[in-house]
Formats: structure tokens, sequence, C-alpha cells
């Protein structure tokens, strides 16, 4: 197992468990834009780098200030964070939950970092009939019991979304039950504004949502870490009182800026990109009997045919440079199950060639 | 006043004010090396760019062995931060102190932190007789009362060292009183080993210590945020634990590679122009009834000479393009007191001509 962090995207882990250079895996076990960032970002980071001489703004102005222009939101509903993790820990340590919820499979930093900052985690579980989304009804019920409760929207690691009038019953029974809702939108900007279901519309009926988003995966720049959260400025308050001064870094919010004039041609070709492989690697993993979700999002969970278990694919496929995902460590989910990105043609054509083998062989070895 | 999130180095908040671009003001308001970054620094971000599309290593595993290799310390009593306030944050976090102390006059973030974190901050004040530091038995005595004690060395903003007796002194009470001892050496990369007064060497002898330092000053890097802590593993366990997954950014881990690499050419020549011209400030200054304090730092602490005040000052000198801190908020110090960087040659002439106009245009105008 590769996950020591708990996470995928460790190719030093990977690099020391199966031999090889750390920059020379083929990562699937990241769901990074495969397009890389837009030229304009490295155009930026490179004529930007003696920046680096002077310490980032506190207050992250010029990137906050044009990030509300884009989300249509005031200045003041806006947090932004060294990262989403970052976003998702300050509001822990600004509301204080005593209890948090979370609706599993998800992304094991809502539990992980509830511990870390003292709540104790409730969960209800996804059902394979839903595509592994759980019933809205357990949802409400957890909502009574825990003060934070955190949604994927798309949930990672299925890749599905709740629908509008589900997310809508969720936000309203958040008001009721005075349970703050927070939606992770981390993977929402790889799903076309036709199909993408989101509260950010209609967050000002809604003073119990907390919306935390992004920048480092859609733009292909976590390494440099930059998220965001948007919210009632009381939240807001509250999360920017427990940031430590100067965590988000300044070549970050430069980047943060030259991604939002970017502009719609990088949405767009990502976004049709992503459905093209996204329908390609579905169809021949399917065919290959790997259960697969045909989620919305930029990755896909599967489940190993026949007797195979998620880690020994993994083991196969690490041997040979490449990089998945095992899901065994997500509660709710099974030793079979793993997540690939979608990344562009080359490199999923590689992908399928070399699991295509890998389970071939041991067909053979079988027989 | 430009300090609006309590530090220096606040271009932004000082275009707001002053007029002009941000970028085209002379910094003598933050600490930071003049030489720039060594040449091995910009060259590896140049040709790292493409790295920003990869998560960093949670584990920050290369820096860290080279960090315990340069300070011949075990790994495990390293915790790499994003930038020192991060590494002072987690401690905060980790050990959850009730009561927090502080020496004042220093670095703000000592309060400001512990405040956030839900600490009671007690303070003793240094003296004006002692250079700013405090009596070591007045520290000694609120060392009794906290169960955390913040101490600069060299302290910000006097530039002043505890002197080995001194640190040691403290070192020992801290196991005796049962209070962690927090020594921010932010700046001591800044003194020439022969002169550095550290504990560093003999931190196997006292378990109580924490050893913070700072990787942007010295190496002119604030922009990509890099600190960290030396102390015994279980400090750094629980330090670890509540540091927030991939904080420490990709470029800053590479920079920081980079920085160990960059030799000891690099230190020598920083250290001698610091000394040079720390002291052609301090005759200029002490000339124009600056009172100034002779510290051993890359900043100096001084007062405005008559009836100036430092918000005058730093409102005169803001106009004509230049940054100083004012200290009119340092706990312990007066209106009068300012900070200004020890910057290269040629930047330090420019401040001492605006700052000399300045003077002599207010002696004209009240005679």
């Amino acid at each position: 197992m590769i996950e020591v962090y708990g996470h995928g995207g460790d190719r030093e882990t990977a690099a020391a468990t199966f031999g090889g250079a750390a920059a020379d895996f083929v990562d699937f076990s990241a769901n990074i834009n495969p397009l890389g960032p837009p030229p304009e970002v490295l155009e930026v980071l490179q004529s930007a780098l003696d920046t680096v001489i002077r310490y980032p703004d506190p207050g992250h102005r010029n990137f906050k200030n044009m990030l509300a222009r884009r989300l249509q939101v005031p200045p003041e509903s806006l947090s932004i964070g060294n990262g989403a993790a970052e976003s998702m820990a300050l509001l822990l340590l600004g509301l204080t939950p005593k209890r948090v919820g979370t609706v599993e499979p998800c992304f094991s930093e809502y539990a992980e970092l509830a511990g870390k900052f003292g709540a104790e985690v409730s969960r209800v579980y996804g059902k394979a009939s839903l595509q592994w989304k759980a019933d809205v009804e357990d949802i409400l019920q957890l909502m009574e019991q825990v003060d934070v409760l955190f949604l994927g929207q798309p949930n990672n690691p299925n890749g599905v979304q709740y629908g509008e009038q589900e997310l809508r019953a969720l936000a309203e029974a958040a008001g009721q039950t005075d349970t703050v809702l927070v939606v992770d939108e981390a993977f929402i900007d790889f799903i076309p504004l036709e199909q993408r279901i989101s509260l950010l519309p209609v967050l000002d009926r809604y003073p119990h949502v907390i919306l935390i988003r992004s920048m480092t995966k859609f733009y292909a720049i976590p390494g440099l870490r930059l998220g965001y959260a948007i919210a009632h400025p009381d939240y807001i308050r509250r999360m920017t009182a427990k940031q430590v001064t100067w965590s988000v870094n300044g070549l970050a919010l430069l980047a943060g800026e030259a991604c939002l004039r970017s502009g719609e041609v990088y949405e767009r070709r990502t976004q049709e990109l992503i459905a093209i492989e996204r329908g390609r690697l579905l169809t021949t993993l399917a065919e290959w009997g790997c259960g697969v979700i045909p989620g919305e999002a930029n990755y896909i969970l599967a489940r190993a045919p026949g007797t195979w278990s998620a880690s020994a694919i993994q083991q196969a496929l690490g041997q040979r440079g490449i990089l998945i995902r095992s899901c065994a460590m997500y509660p709710g989910l099974t030793t079979s199950h793993f997540r690939i990105a979608v990344k562009d043609a080359e490199s999923n054509g590689i992908l399928l060639s070399v699991l295509g083998e890998v389970l071939e062989e041991e067909r053979w070895r079988d027989n």
C-alpha cells in the first residue's frame, strides 16, 4: 500500500516501494487536470519568480477581489486557503464543532481533520445501488446529530453529484437543525456548467452552507496550494480569525490570478477532454468486468474483476510505472475498489494497455 | 499606519496609503537578505516550475533529510513548516498551552497566535538599560506562570542576543518548571557562527526547548514560505499531528533544498554585508540623534529624534517611496520607535539620503 499519508499522488512513497524515480511514474492516483496549467499560469510564474523575495499579501486582496467578481459574490464571503485542505481546517478551527458528520465513502481529510481538531466523527454510508451516494434520509438523520456535515459534490471517490432537490433539502435541513453543511466542490469545475449542480447561485438563501473549492485540481497546480471557501461573512470571519499569517504563498496567489484570467477556452477544452476520455475508460473497464461507477468527475471508481484485490492491481501496475489509488481504506468500500484519474488520451492508452496485459497474464496463470 | 496586518512588508497597504505601485517601494519594513536568494534557488525554481502539477511530498522527506544532515540532528527532531509562523502555530495546537509567556517587545505573532489558539498571554518587559532585553530574573519568574514561553534569539525588533549563560539558565529552568521554552531563531543565520549564541549544539540536554528557524529571511524567499522546528521527537510528533496535509508547497521544498546546497560563500557574503552596512547605518543614525540599539541582526531598532513620532517618519518616507516599520504598537516601546532593515549599500544610501532630507526639512521648518 502506497497511501501511507492517506492520499494518492505520493510519488516519493511509490518510488521507495516500486523503485525508479518519483517523477517517472504515470500518476492515475491524483485527480489533476491532464492539460496541465493554463499557459498563462506558467508564463506568470516564470516572469514572477523574483517576487519570492517579498512577503505574500496577508489579505490575499488582488486574488480575492478577482475571484469575487468571477463568482459574483462579495469579497467578504470568501476565505482564501493554502489549498482546500486549509480551508477545511480553518472552518473546523473557527466553528469548533463537537461532532462532525461524513457521508462515506468520501475524501478522508474530512474525518482526518475533524480528529486533528478535536471533533468526534459520525458516519452514514453510501449504497451500491445508489452508486455509493447515501440516501438523503440517512444524511438528514445524521445532520440532527452533528454540528458540521461534510458532503462531496461531486463526491470523491465515486464522482457522482447529488441532485438539485437533494441538495436543497439538505441545505434547508441545515438551517432547521443548526448544522453547518459543508459542500466540498473541489472537483466541480470539471463538470460543464449545464450539468453542474451547485448551491452557489442560491447561497444567499442558505446561511448554514459553506462551499469549499480548490484551484489546484482543475488548474493543475497542486504543488502551489490554493483553495477557497464561500460562505456567509460571519463564518468567513471565524475562519480567517484562525488563519496563520501568510499561509497562502505569493506564487499561489499570482498563479490563481492567472487562472482566473485564463478564460473559457481552457475550461471547455478540459471539460470536453474529460468527458470523452472518461467515456472511453468506462467502456473498456466495463468490458473487462471492472464494476465501474459512471460518475461525472475526472476520476472513476472501479472494482477489480474476479479475484483481484485493489492492492494486487496497484502493485502490478506500480511495478510497471503506473500509479492508481487503492480504495480499500475507504469506509464502506471493499478491498477490490480502486480509483483512477481521467487523464489525456495518451496516458489513458498506456493505462489501458498495461492494465489489459496485467489482467490477461493473470487469466493465463489461472488456467 | 500601514501595519494593518500587524507586520512589515505589506506593500499592498503601502500602495493604497501612499499611492504608487506596490512593487516600487524600497522596503525597509521587512528583514530580508538584501543579496536576494542564492542563484541556485532561482535556477531550481526556473527549471522546476512544471513540478507544480504534482502534489508536494506530505512528509517533506528530501528537504527534511538534507536539513537533518546540515544541522546534525535526527530527522525525527525536525518539523517542517509553511513558514516559521506555521511552526509556531503547530506547537501551540500540539501542546495546547493554557498560558503563554512573551518577553516584550517581541515578534507580535507569539501573542497573536497564542490568542488564536486559545491561550492567555502573560508578559514581561525588556529594559531600555539592557537594550530592551529583559532581566533573566523576570523571565524566570514568568516561566513559573506559563506553559510555553517564547523568546527571540536574536530578538525582534531590537536585534540583541541573550548570552550563553542566560540561555542555559532559562533552558534549565524550563525543565524545572515544566515550561516549554520556544527560542525563535528566525534571524540567527545572519549572525556569523563565531558570534552566534544558540542552544542547538546542546539541545539534547534540554528536552523542554523548541528551536524555531526560518528559511525565508536569510535565503530571501518569504513569498514561498518555509520554516522549521527542532525539538525532542515527542514534541515534533505532537506538532506534526496538527499539520494540515500538504501545507508546505512543493516549490518551497525544492527551494529549501537548493538553499541548503548553496554553501558557505553566500552565508559569509551575507554576514559580512550585514555587518558592514549595519555599522554604517548605526553610525549615521546615531549622528542624527536617533537612539539606536547596536544589535547583531539584519535590522536596527531606532528612536526618532526630537519631536518626531515613528508614524510621522513612516509617513514622510512612505510618500517618498520608502517603507519602514513603525514600532509604536510593540508593547513596551514608545510612539517614537521604528525599525529598519539592513539592506544593500545602494538601498541604505537611498534611505539615509531621503531620511536626512526629511529630518533636515523639519529642522528648517522648526526654526
